[in-house]
């Protein structure tokens, strides 16, 4: 018997629908993935696909991703979790939903999503993707293997190589990267690996500081603005990543990331802020 | 007896502790303000503020904001809403909160907010406020009296004023606006004003085409990155605002907005996705 191969995201993500349903609440149950592990439980921006793929699962989810917020409560331990689905408001082409991630009962992250059908439209792209050389002329960057999240994702750096030697140089550097990003194994792009995309830079005091104090996101805003069809036909493509912030203070520091199709169109926008000690 | 004088920005986001409260949610009643109507319904930005107010009211919320997402379901209609706080994840230093605003029942917006008790720590600035002449020094821009809320700002414009006379001339002008902005009359600043002020304006599409289609906000997410202290220090100030969109496609854009301090400091950045039908 062939065992199917299932990627490393869409085991990830995977979730089952739970026996304790309720009359509002479209209810699943899933685990922690080994594959995704970062230093304090698994990545945030896996733990959002997750939740996503709640929403996506909900029977009133007609529509596609147009925005996803997630708040990160507390890192996930390594147990089983619950998430629970409610529709805020439905409607034929937008709907809105609440999602919270539950461990032992306390609420470990929440969310919202709101999906609508996408329609052709008037198109217009004021921004323009930074000029870049193209992913097959650069290396993948030696990023290490540990946490675990590393192996499951292709780094080609194109400006802002993080440092990631620990140092009391005091040097501040510059918070922009700019990077072609996969996954690895290679999978095609849909939603939820864009969401996890989304997560994927290192947060940015380390890019700027290169100092590892306790640090962590505390709320992601992801925007999607191609169509399904669009974000389909980038295949297994990779995507430009660029990653910035614009303030580092009073124990916060934003991050703000996008994501580009190799033709240049903006795939996703996506920020999110970080509280650190420091 | 002399009549309490009360700012328009507070009657709007006052709310009442309502008689029907549950275990786990705090809830309240409040109704739209006359003087921030829009076209179609009060202004987002004074819908997010009266349900940030909501969760800055819940007793264990001791933090102050951080981020704040916003979904608007569909538009306030005139009639008297119910606001639902709940504390997802309680903790000395940081709280996560739920609010859900009703009418007649039905959800017309949800939100998280995340507080937290600000701190000092490493402080950096790699953004730069735009150079631009002193407030004082440009008039209030004609912007109109109707809809109502207009008339509770001064808009003094460096760059990008909009042309709001509809047009057809298949002109697509930039993106981008700089402009001094208060409340009219002035108000000393705090969370629930630059919450007001990071959706005032104009959506891009106006900006960019001129065109006026239906177009609403479907879910904005504010950062908030100064402390408290260095809030109130800036009294009733002007903020120098910054708007920009990157993409209009699918039938959705984007608009990224920044509210800096007179000295140039950060105090705001806020995204939002706008749904169009063009």
């Amino acid at each position: 018997m062939v065992k199917e191969y299932i990627h490393p995201l869409d085991a990830a993500v995977s979730i089952q629908p739970s026996s304790r349903q309720s009359d509002r609440c479209i209810k699943f149950e899933g685990a922690p993935s080994p594959d995704y592990q970062n230093i304090n439980g698994q990545l945030g921006g896996i733990t959002a696909a997750t939740m996503l793929n709640g929403a996506l699962q909900h029977p009133e989810a007609t529509g596609t991703p147009v925005c996803f917020t997630n708040n990160f409560c507390e890192p996930m331990a390594d147990e089983r979790f619950e998430i629970a689905v409610r529709l805020d408001r439905g409607g034929r082409h937008t709907q809105f939903l609440s999602i919270r991630m539950r461990q032992r009962g306390n609420i470990i992250a929440s969310a919202s999503a709101v999906l609508s059908t996408r329609r052709n439209s008037w198109s217009h792209h004021p921004a323009r993707a930074p000029s870049v050389p193209s992913s097959i002329k650069i290396d993948p960057a030696p990023v290490g293997t540990s946490p675990q999240w590393l192996n499951r994702y292709q780094f080609r750096f194109v400006e802002g190589l993080p440092d990631l030697s620990p140092r009391e140089d005091g040097d501040i550097r510059s918070a922009k990267s700019i990077l072609w990003i996969n996954d690895w194994p290679i999978r095609p792009l849909d939603h939820l690996s864009l969401l996890g995309m989304s997560d994927v830079f290192f947060l940015r005091l380390l890019q700027v500081r290169g100092t590892f104090p306790p640090m962590s996101t505390v709320s992601m805003t992801t925007y999607f603005h191609a169509s399904p069809d669009e974000i389909a036909a980038e295949g297994e493509g990779a995507v430009l990543g660029v990653a910035d912030a614009r303030v580092f203070h009073a124990g916060f520091h934003d991050q703000c990331a996008e994501l580009w199709s190799k033709d240049g169109r903006l795939l996703v926008s996506s920020t999110q802020i970080v509280w650190f000690r420091d």
